[in-house]
């Protein structure tokens, strides 16, 4: 790929400026129709060591308003992202929808030896790596991101020159490393890495461009048409696609057969004696097992979903009590806020991943998308459907960075719900549990059945599997998920 | 102070069961009336090294709901906090409207050999440690934040007996580091410093509350008490006060003689050849400059206040058209979001500062709480009264850390302002600039005036001063806004 490029073509000052001729006004222009058409626009920097990215990135943003750009560094790895998955700070940092962010460097990095791994990565990681990023830039894409890969591509002897130049000067000395300079010594081995990398990440409606950069003339001219033709092209076919995004989804088949609610047995009761006894017992193991995951640096995520009034608190709340308050954080999850709505629906979540040897419990998640975003009409029926394969693709990411995962779905019947709905409402300390929107959403019953048993059959995965919790007797309920959960955690510490 | 307290003081186990009968109910009770009420609690825990935090945080947060606190851990300082003013990463964290923040360990802990820096503050320092924690807890409790300090306080003895049984356990040797010895070791000193840091921070309304720990029975006891007592007494207040807060500012005198405005000549104008010179000249001098900054590690911030269309965005754009893109970023200001209003207002701007070496430009900023706040009525009278004092505080935490602040207020005259409304309502590129709201802004300009002139007057400092821009040429006012930032950049880097 990249070896079939050549680095040192070159243009002509005069040709140069002719070129670039209503150039700039026409990207202050697009600067403003992706702000009006209201999409996100996303321009990854990579390439070679001194490939002049000082000088390209002015070009690109002279001509910009700087209050709706915004330029992201992502050179070194700092503690904060060394200790999650290695998605997470190119979550973190998206641009809202109608802002341009500009990520000096991204997430194809990783792969390479100048990335998060010195040695550079196994073949086990490799394949991980890339399903995890492919992933990653669909769902952006399918979202509506438009992803803008750049390579700056310089010759071998060019960019010796370039490191000499700097290295002349005491003032610009420090700017080239070994690491540098081993880049150019392995020049060859070089190319045919970043090429694999490109190879295995291009597809997606996502490819790479690749600009010569030898000559900084002609460098930037090619990068302010690639991205001109590129935001161009897509308000084009915006304009020319249903809103709802592609819809060529394998998922959109017959429902499945309701088969998890139904198999679970409400009946089960525990005793109040068996109860006091299975808690304690269960919540000081949890306990040394959270001071085990910390040890370790493994990290947990919770998800708990489940009908409204299935007791998700009291049930958080055991599973909590004992643990380490410094070592997790109980996120409640209501109407996203609007810097929620202007970003991909799974920004809010992949952004509040806990650190290595942290939990993290979610009461609501981003399985919302396809229960009551489905339900309600809030997400088009493009968008829930490809958020089954979106969610596993997240999980399985967290899963590949060593995160354990429990989803734990809390099921009662009708008539629990009603009983405990009246029973709120009959006492005035926990009324404010209870709103007309619980009373809508239960007449949205089947609905809903129907929902979760499409989300539990569609995500309950190898890595991430789903476990259904028979909640009508909530101690029970509690016993059981925190049981599950220590079995677990004891086989993923090797305890057990 | 700490030498007066005996750490020794026991409760007998039945004694300690009798007390605590209720106090667990009620506070989870009182959990609910903050959230019912709106106020966030902020409860700090600091003290001795092993003095049973781990012990005394569960029983705290057993009895409540999980969803509505967070406890956040500020040991080490990590690279992201290292780069900031020292109070930044407690003002990231701080908890909304109605939920309980529970910081283990503070900023207090800055001023102590173990905090920040290594060998303690010098004299100086320490002056400024003082008044910036001072200032920072006075505007959160005048925001209506409960602060809760507590301080785990015990004898040397236990302190010995505790490390020497950690030690002896291989499993929980490592919590025990050279610093907690040495803690022990020079225990007198340090009782004296933390008596020293408790009188200096026990005034603003929120005094320290010292909690005899060697018995972790009465220890977790008093803890309780403590909390419930400033819980309920603070919603007791909050019902018996005006909701306005504290009226007692000194700042409530007359209006200052309009002086600023006046004084700026809007008619001097600059030629286009001159300009052209001029913006080249400086702009390639503030990007020298701006190297310089990432060198030294300084970090800038830039304020820009002014009329609508005074051409504070093209002001901004020459200032950081040939800064390196990954050195600054550009924050534009708006409405605040949900997030934002249920936090004190200086919240979504402190948690933006710039790192070292960086510059942040806020498009508007939080003198919003004394300008639009106030004109339209958004803030109290006594909230936009006392904000000039909380926001000289904070500028103040600024320039102690070594920040370099601007702050430009872009001045135009009503008939240049009507000109430019009429010039974008004419030009269909520009239309999308100029709202209703600006023509109902314009129709308040005396009110706005007025109320420029105190911010001028109250907020211009010896350490962030305001410069008023003359607007009407929007040209020069771009060479005098670059011009006197190169000049202050020059003379702080040394340069000139």
């Amino acid at each position: 790929m990249l070896d079939k490029i050549d680095p040192t073509v070159t243009i002509s000052r005069k040709d140069f400026k002719a070129a670039m001729a209503g150039l700039e006004g026409k990207l202050a222009e697009l600067q403003q129709r992706v702000k009006a058409a209201g999409f996100p626009v996303l321009i990854l920097f990579e390439g070679w060591s001194a490939a002049g990215k000082g000088l390209l990135l002015p070009k690109l943003l002279n001509p910009l308003d700087p209050r709706y750009f915004e330029v992201r560094t992502f050179a070194k790895v700092n503690e904060e992202a060394a200790m999650r998955p290695f998605l997470w700070r190119y979550w973190r940092d998206l641009p809202a929808k109608g802002r341009i962010g500009v990520y000096d460097r991204s997430w194809h990095r990783t792969a390479l030896p100048q990335g998060q791994k010195k040695r550079g990565l196994s073949a086990r990681e490799s394949e991980n790596f890339y399903q995890d990023v492919n992933a990653f830039e669909k769902t952006l894409i399918d979202d509506g991101t438009l992803i803008i890969k750049l390579f700056l591509h310089v010759s071998r002897e060019e960019q010796k020159r370039r490191f000499d130049e700097l290295r002349k000067n005491p003032g610009t000395a420090w700017r080239v490393d070994s690491a540098d300079l081993q880049q150019n010594k392995q020049y060859n081995a070089n190319l045919k890495k970043f090429s694999q990398m490109m190879k295995k990440t291009g597809g997606n409606g996502s490819p790479w461009h690749i600009i010569e950069a030898d000559d900084k003339h002609y460098a930037a001219l090619k990068m302010i048409r690639v991205i001109i033709g590129r935001i161009e092209a897509h308000i084009g076919n915006r304009l020319a696609e249903a809103p709802s995004g592609s819809n060529d989804n394998p998922a959109a088949t017959a429902d499945p057969a309701a088969r998890w609610l139904p198999a679970v047995d409400l009946t089960e009761r525990i005793s109040k004696e068996d109860y006091k006894e299975k808690l304690t017992f269960y919540q000081n193991k949890i306990s040394e097992l959270g001071f085990l995951l910390y040890a370790r640096r493994r990290s947990v995520v919770f998800v708990y979903e489940g009908w409204d009034a299935s007791g998700k608190g009291g049930n958080i709340k055991r599973l909590t009590q004992r643990l380490d308050p410094r070592g997790y954080e109980v996120i409640p999850i209501g109407a996203p806020s609007a810097d929620e709505l202007s970003r991909c629906y799974l920004w809010r979540f992949m952004r509040r991943m806990p650190k290595d040897g942290h939990l993290a419990i979610f009461d609501r998640s981003w399985y919302g998308r396809v229960m009551v975003e489905r339900v309600e009409g809030l997400a088009s029926e493009a968008e829930w459907r490809r958020a089954y394969a979106e969610i596993n693709a997240a999980e399985r990411h967290l899963y590949n960075h060593g995160t354990i995962i429990f989803k734990f779905f809390l099921h009662i019947d009708k008539d629990e719900q009603l009983r405990r709905f009246e029973e709120r409402a009959a006492d005035p300390l926990k009324r404010y549990k209870i709103t007309d929107e619980d009373w809508r959403n239960r007449d949205k019953w089947a609905a809903y059945e129907k929902s979760a048993e499409e989300m539990l059959a569609r995500t309950s995965t190898e890595y991430a599997p789903w476990l259904v919790v028979a909640g009508n007797d909530k101690r029970r309920a509690r016993i059981t998920a925190l049981e599950y959960a220590c079995g677990v955690l004891e086989r993923e510490l090797g305890k057990a």
